[in-house]
């Protein structure tokens, strides 16, 4: 397995993204592939004191920026990372592309590059959001791949997300919702009360809808949403925890004696901060492309990196992307509804 | 100025909407009208002592619950509580109404009984929300009362609610933002982009998107919103907070040492927790019927109504209601961009 990783992706690469795929190499057995500027990547393994024979590098010497007009980055800037790793993909000469940087060329190189699979009609970015007193992690889709969302898009989400899910985590029977607006049939716009009609009738273990303040509680193993709302409920939620947190940091360090139980709860603070930071999911799935693609975010460190790497040897592995375009092809209903 | 309140909207009607009442009507000179079966009111007054004389009870004999059907359920029950108050503010029996009852009966009853204020195409919701680490709380709408929102509803949104926080606040050029999935203008689907040029045009104090992460910072006084996203927004927020409140409580209680901290700390959890808890906020509006209606929350207790009849008192003295009314046949654009 060759996993290709972009050097220069997010805030702190080539420097957190080197380190975090040094401590991943020596780990395993797979070849992780650097792209990026090559003197710049050797210098980092070097300070990395890098001597195994697991990591290539590939001269990638333009870097597509956040700020950049993706669809136009990427047709221009062929020698990008983005959009070489992307060929590379294609070309067959690696199985995984992991990236920190701009979603929007992720996306438009994908889609450029790769294609979708046949019958998908959108893309969909997959994020990983965690559960509040309970074990693993929920994923959520679409967070802002299509930011006009149709009732077919949703019904493809359901099912990919339930292939990834069951892939990854081993859980046969992953329990499928659509977020809404209220618990019960019939409860949303249009867009939502057909997207529930046509995931009652998917072959997937879809149980209804789920209202957006019952997710973090996590009995829902996929929760389906349209890219608008899915990007209202991941940042929404992650304003709430980090006010939140900063809060408690301000309150519990007012005064003596709030200092002194703030000290000793420290430790106890600190395990919930982790709960509630989901850095170290190990990025959110492109799914829908012809090929496996995995953003991280623009500020990951190393830690993320190296289980971004984990993460993606199981999504080769459990050929999730092969799974998706099999269901594509074999179910009558989903490659119907998938035609443009 | 006689106040309406519905003395069976909500979890603990009649004994908590009764207690508020009592209280507030102790402290204010207007005149507090309690809806409800006459006999169990009156016990209820008895039960708080009540020898004052500005509280007057008028029997409504029927309750409509969250279950039913709401247009359905207004047509109906002549008697409730909730068309009785909607006829009273028609007949200027009362000023403003009250009721922590079904939001879709109030909603229902408000648009069968009074009407939109002409010029308006649709009611909003507008709910307040708190903010970190800084005074004052921001208005949110629309929080659900279109499922299926229209550029020019978004429009008057943001004129309903600049008012409506000039009115009450006090703060002469609120300003307005549009909840988006980007900060930048050109961000978002074709309602939003459609709802920025219209914004950007009203007589308001419009400084562009807002992302969901950001609101709770309270940089924005007013946000406008779908009201779809309005709900995803309100509830994952809920529930995250819900999430990390239980998780403290469960990690701080685990173990001698971190239990010892938690005391300690204690008081301070206890205020944060209180930044974050929204009952008190006074009720949310219901914008641009031919009357002012405030819903409270349906798990209010005593200090909720308490809150909300002051509020009510504010709402009414600054004619918001004439306000939005005086706005839309005065400003060109908006009776032109309301009309059906």
């Amino acid at each position: 397995m060759r996993i290709l990783i972009d050097g220069m992706g997010g805030d702190y690469a080539p420097e957190e993204i080197v380190k975090g795929a040094v401590k991943a190499a020596s780990e395993i057995s797979e070849t992780i592939v650097i792209l990026g500027p090559e003197d710049e990547i050797r210098k980092q393994l070097k300070a990395n004191s890098w001597k195994g024979e697991n990591i290539e590098v590939v001269n990638a010497t333009e870097v597509i920026s956040n700020e950049e007009f993706p669809a136009m980055a990427v047709r221009k800037k062929k020698d990008s990372t983005i959009v070489k790793g992307m060929n590379m993909l294609k070309d067959g000469e690696g199985d995984v592309f992991i990236s920190g940087g701009s979603t929007g060329a992720l996306l438009a190189g994908g889609l450029f590059t790769l294609g979708r699979i046949k019958g998908i009609k959108r893309p969909a970015i997959a994020a990983w959001f965690p559960r509040a007193g309970k074990e693993g992690v929920t994923l959520l889709l679409d967070c802002g791949a299509s930011v006009e969302a149709k009732p077919e898009y949703l019904y493809q989400y359901g099912i990919m997300g339930s292939i990834f899910v069951r892939g990854i985590t081993g859980n046969e029977n992953p329990v499928v919702r659509l977020l809404n607006i209220g618990a019960e049939e019939g409860k949303g716009d249009d867009l939502h009360k057909t997207a529930f009609s046509l995931l009652k009738e998917a072959d997937i273990n879809f149980q209804g809808n789920i209202e957006a303040r019952d997710v973090i509680f996590g009995e829902t193993d996929v929760v389906v949403t349209d890219g608008f709302s899915g990007n209202v409920y991941l940042k929404s939620s992650e304003g709430m925890s980090l006010a939140i947190m900063r809060e408690f940091k301000r309150k519990l360090t007012e005064g003596i004696v709030a200092k002194a139980g703030a000290m000793l709860a420290y430790s106890k603070i600190k395990e919930i901060k982790e709960v509630f930071d989901y850095s170290d999911a190990g990025g959110a799935p492109i799914l829908g492309l012809r090929g496996s693609v995995l953003k991280i975010h623009g500020n990951s460190k190393a830690t993320e990196v190296y289980y971004a790497i984990h993460r993606a040897v199981d999504y080769v592995d459990n050929d999730i992307t092969g799974m998706i375009t099999e269901a594509v092809s074999s179910t009558d209903a989903l490659a119907g509804k998938g035609e443009e």
